[in-house]
């Protein structure tokens, strides 16, 4: 039976590139993968799945929060891969979920674990009650080289602790942190600790 | 720099004795843990840490969910353990993971990830957010020995899909299942499935 | 299709204590359960499988370098559970292998990776190259608190660097120890390191 | 206190791809890794290392059999990144353990766990018993879609079960395969399966 899995990890973890190595290795065997993203980040535009290495593809299917998958898309599909899964509605999750069990199609959803307030957003929250299995895709701590567990928002100010929980276009402004990183800077804030 | 660790897995997965053989591990070194758990659950007495295997011990603190855990108690332990973690409030999680920045303890936390609706509970939400490390302690699934991921309730009449969050003392109500179980169980509910 | 699993772990990390617990659970489930375990170890009389909790139960079958495994006997059998894996032979890895694929049992062996010498034995070594998972049973490290990775075998003399590879009925001169203790501990050599 | 890291998988399951990943995150945070790979694969120029994706880099240390590792250019290092680690020597593999401990610096090798006998080579034997971590990069059956174990050899007439363990320059001709299609193309050996 076909599961649903749930890759996290901070910014700049890599799960982009991870999704696209997937999609590559499914088509090198002549199989075809559905590339899913919630329409709401449009960082690359509106249907780009963009890694920071360059690689690229177009989504093949772009969800808002209230879409219902059109399953006729996914006859003969081999896997179902989403992008920015973080952002996807709960419903959004729960058909995917529905999806593994009716059709037998394996989905790998990619995503951040939480904001910039260590609260998860709707799409993550939902994974992480329901995936068959979590996997964390890692990477190091901006400042100190252990496991980066959270994204701190920056500012020119420094570390930002209120704010809207989505701010698109500003991938810049976020760095992957170990958790005493995280906790040392969103407690000195408006300090200028970001000089490089 | 210590770490926080959520340790989930469904009903009857093991859980509690993966606890107790830790404690075992340590205070045969000669080091001293502490043992916590939420006085919500009073199946087996109010202080009680019971395996189903039979090994049991007693906590060393209760926490409420307005709780204030006393730091002066914590002065030269090696490692906190915390039973049926997915009743703490978020607040008591907070300053778990607070601990173990501060005090440089690491804090394992034992619990459900989900309730018999897939919906994590106050602690387990709060834990799949912020541990810096998610890991599963898996069991087979009640009715055909895939993994188990869910938690099913069941009643005289079948499965449960409505009710309280919690029924405490009801331990025998719940089936650790897979998600095609839970599925096909929930959808065909209030059918004597049960005579097991 | 069934798995074969390798769930490896230093001494004392619980790796019978989890063993027992999963037979446990089949059998709760009304499952039958075959456990295994190579006749070579005979620390605690020739058949039985006992956790250093106390806990015990006998095994099923005893397995020589050169036993043939009786398929007979696995006829209706949920999971077959390996105690002491590291002292298969190579031969009956691969046969457990082969029962995995013919009659879709899963095998889960718990056993130690390495020798106090940091190389594999000749059960281990074969699990390390064809289990289709990996997964560690964790322990602290006697020292430090580190995760144990390597057994340290200790004498009155301190830590030692040679001897024969097995030395049954001398658990209590092995620790689990965390790579820099153990470093550490085989490079000063004949000290009196052990007064504890 | 660093580690050793065995990140292993099968043929095209995206090590490399990963291994680039990790230097490209170290690297856009002003830090400096050194990538190390056996001289012996020279498939795609002495020191190139690439993924099947078009990604490359340079390595900047090539090592044989026999090499001392310079501890002088590791100077400053954050990270220590091996490519192909499978054809590691063990006596090369132990100064990279003995760097972790000695200069706290991680080192992460990526490299095949077997061959297509199902043995290990010399480099990825040793990780298996010394590193601190193993971590699997999982890929799909070429044939089925279950997860990759084995690492299948073919030429025009079928699966190859007899021949040297390394043939450079022959990528083409391995397929990352599960178990059970490991087992059934390597018994039912010469025969034309592989039209595809």
């Amino acid at each position: 039976m076909a599961k649903l899995y749930f890759r996290h990890g901070t910014m700049s973890s890599g799960k982009t590139l991870n999704l696209l190595a997937v999609a590559h290795n499914y088509e090198q065997k002549g199989e075809r993968v559905v590339v899913i993203r919630p329409r709401l980040d449009d960082r690359f535009g509106a249907e780009s799945v963009v890694s920071r290495t360059g690689i690229q593809r177009i989504a093949d299917v772009l969800v808002d929060v209230d879409s219902i998958i059109d399953r006729k898309i996914l006859q003969g599909v081999a896997c179902i891969l989403v992008d920015e899964a973080q952002f996807l509605s709960c419903d959004v999750v729960d058909q995917l979920r529905q999806i593994t069990w009716d059709l037998d199609i394996p989905v790998i959803c990619y995503g951040l674990r939480t904001d910039f307030q260590t609260r998860s957003f709707s799409g993550s929250g939902r994974l992480l009650e329901v995936a068959d299995t979590l996997e964390e895709v890692k990477t190091v701590c901006h400042f100190c080289n252990r496991k980066a567990v959270f994204n701190l928002r920056i500012s020119a100010l420094g570390a930002e602790v209120d704010g809207p929980q989505i701010e698109l276009g500003a991938d810049d402004r976020y760095r992957p942190v170990c958790g005493p990183c995280y906790h040392s800077h969103t407690n000195r804030q408006n300090q200028d600790l970001f000089g490089d």
